[in-house]
Parts: C-alpha cells; structure tokens; sequence
C-alpha cells in the first residue's frame, strides 16, 4: 500500500517549515494544504488538532500527529531507511532533542516578546535572546552541522529561525552577528530540502509588519 | 565498567519525581543529591546545567542531562532490555510524547498560575485545568495505563501531578474528581517505582503555602 501523506500547513510557520524539511530529507512524496490561519482554520484541521487547533498536522495514512519536533521524530522513525535525522547514540539524542526545546523556549518564545511587542520595550528579552544564540553558536563550534558531519534534527529544528534573524533585528533594533551559525546555515541553504522549504526574509518581515499593525503595536 | 548514575534533584519536584520513577522501573541504583533550591544551587548544578540551572539533572558516567523528559528517553534508550517506557509503534510514541508536552504546558503551566496567584483570580485558568484534566481523562478512556496494558512513559509524566490536585483545589477553591483517572493513578500508586517516588499531599501542599508567603500571594 502508498502511503497517504498529507500536511496541514502555513507557508511562513518556522514550525511547519521543519516538517516539510524532515519530509524533503526523506524523500517523502505528500500533499500540502495551505491553511488560512488568519481568517477561518478549516474544519480539517479542528478535526485533526482538536487540542491546540495548530499547524503543522501531518495526516499519515488518516491519522494525525502534532507538534513539529514530535512529527520530525515521528518521520524519523518510520522512514528509518533514508537519511537518518536524530543520531544513534541516546546521549546525542539526548543532547539534540535538548537543543531543539531551547530553540523553542529560549530563542522563538523569547523573539516573539520582541516582534510582538512594542519598539523600545523588551530591553531584558533583547540582551537574552543575543546570549542564548551565542550559546548554539558555541554549541555548534568547529562543527560542520550541530550534530557533526551530517545535517539532522537539531539543525531542521534551528534553521527555519535563522530566515527570521532580519525581522528580530528591524523589530528590536539589534544586530546579529554569529559567524559560525551564519557558516552553517549557508552549508544549510545548499540542501534542496532547505532552501525549497525556508521562507524568503522579505516575506517574513511583511508578515510581521502586517501582523504588528493588527494587533496595534505599530 | 559499573554505571556510574547520580541524581541532582529536589524531593517535592514533579518532574524530578518523573526520573526516580524510570530509574526505579530500570532497576539502576544511583546517587540521590537533594537540591537546597531555596538557598543556593550547588556547585555541581551550575556546572552539569549552566543553560536552565534547574533539576532534575542526570549525571551518567560524568555525563549530564536535563530537562525531565528527555531524561526518561534517555534512560529508555540506554537500559532497553527492561522495563520498556515508550511504546515501539512510532505512532503510539508520538501520542505519549504528545500528550507527555500536553501536561507540562496545559496541566503544570495552567495550574501554577493558580497556585502562585492571588485566590479568586485566574478563574480562566481555572476553567482550563478542569477541562484539560478532562481531556486526559478522555485519554485514558477504559486502559489501565496511558499506552494500554503497561505502565509507561505518559503514567511517568503524568502521576507527579496527580499528588498536586489537593494544592490545586485549595489554592484554587475548586474541585478536581476524575473517576478514571483516579482509579488509574490508585493503579500506579501500587507500583513500588511510584509509590516510593511521589510527594505527600500534606507536604506538596505546605510547601505550596510557604511558597505563597515568600511571593507575597498569601
């Protein structure tokens, strides 16, 4: 039997963009549902994510997962042939699935504050958010990607967010500037899975602005 | 070579909890290292977890990880001819791990702001917990256990919290009655892995007023 793929998805999500890099990595053929997260969610999705009613929704063969990182592992572990994402050994699992709760604790929850909120404010969450990219700079080092020689989980979980540095930079009036993640994220860029699946910065930015302007903080 | 296991932790923590009970299903003896994390973080604590400074930490052969969750993977990952937590079907494990995150943002994170906010307020927060306490209960269904017939991986995220319903219902004046749910924790509670892991509701339940008066709440 051909695997039914289906995702549930937003063209700029960070979130989704992981799933749809997982999904290029492993050959994976799907087809893509463009939600209007804006206007009205579609009933497939209620349907789908009852809970937190949020893309990305990977629908194999009718039934659902949520939530990217726990969908990349989910990838992983059924197309377990073709292109290994989390390594084999459980202290570098450990490690990289450690990395990839900061990416979304300590990198986008603490931009957010920033891209959402109002020009000047958030002077903690801007110093927090350049501590906490030197620490993956440190954390990615001499390394080709931030688990070794070979691009995987961690690197799907942060690269989505690199695209987003511009607009925390216009939206918080601060300067970001990591060479060794800007290295890696151009290693990064050079993978069809990647670059076929990122979002373009300008779009991220006028998403931003538009989205700034409806909640009234511009 | 012996493991060699130790355990930076603090006795009331859930999440802490969460670890004692995996090591114990493994079997693995370990060093326990109570936390004074009123006071001061040891040295050791800053050292093994300079990124968050929290417990649980695990320390395997001068090793560490953090964050609970990941520490149980790990555990399962590296003990694997005992007492397996997480299911082998990748679909079943996306929905422990699903609903594994469902407890630490939609139980723990709800019901904190109720037990360190003002009584009468966060009636929002309320409302939520008794609905998302409804929805494992839906989960749970008529299985003994979370994954069905065994003891695993969402029972070790989950029954920390169950000895925490009495502090929530006091500070929060309302009402926690899950006969599913209440019929399964009994069930965990048999197990000498829980039993000797979780917290008294007497003590949860001063600490959470002591904790109320440091933070001037009460």
């Amino acid at each position: 039997m051909e695997d039914e793929v289906v995702l549930l998805d937003f063209n700029l999500s960070m979130f989704g963009i992981r799933v749809r890099i997982a999904l290029a990595e492993k050959g994976i053929k799907y087809e893509y549902k463009e939600e209007d997260l804006v206007n009205t969610k579609s009933a497939l999705l209620l349907q789908m994510n009852p809970v937190h009613k949020k893309i990305p929704v990977l629908i194999h063969n009718g039934r659902p997962i949520s939530e990217s990182l726990i969908i990349v592992e989910y990838i992983d572990e059924v197309w377990k042939d073709k292109a290994p994402l989390l390594p084999t050994d459980p202290y570098q699992r450990a490690k990289a699935r450690f990395w990839a709760d900061f990416v979304d604790n300590k990198v986008h929850e603490v931009a957010k504050k920033i891209w959402t909120g109002k020009v000047g404010e958030h002077e903690t969450e801007k110093k927090e958010l350049i501590e906490n990219l030197k620490l993956l700079e440190e954390v990615l080092g001499e390394k080709p990607y931030f688990g070794g020689d070979t691009f995987g989980f961690l690197d799907i979980a942060f690269i989505p967010f690199y695209k987003w540095f511009f607009a925390y930079e216009k939206t918080g009036n601060l300067k970001l500037d990591y060479p060794k993640i800007n290295a890696w994220a151009n290693r990064c860029l050079q993978r069809e899975s990647v670059s076929k699946s990122v979002s373009d910065e300008a779009d991220i930015y006028e998403f931003v602005l538009s989205y700034r302007k409806k909640i009234g903080v511009d």
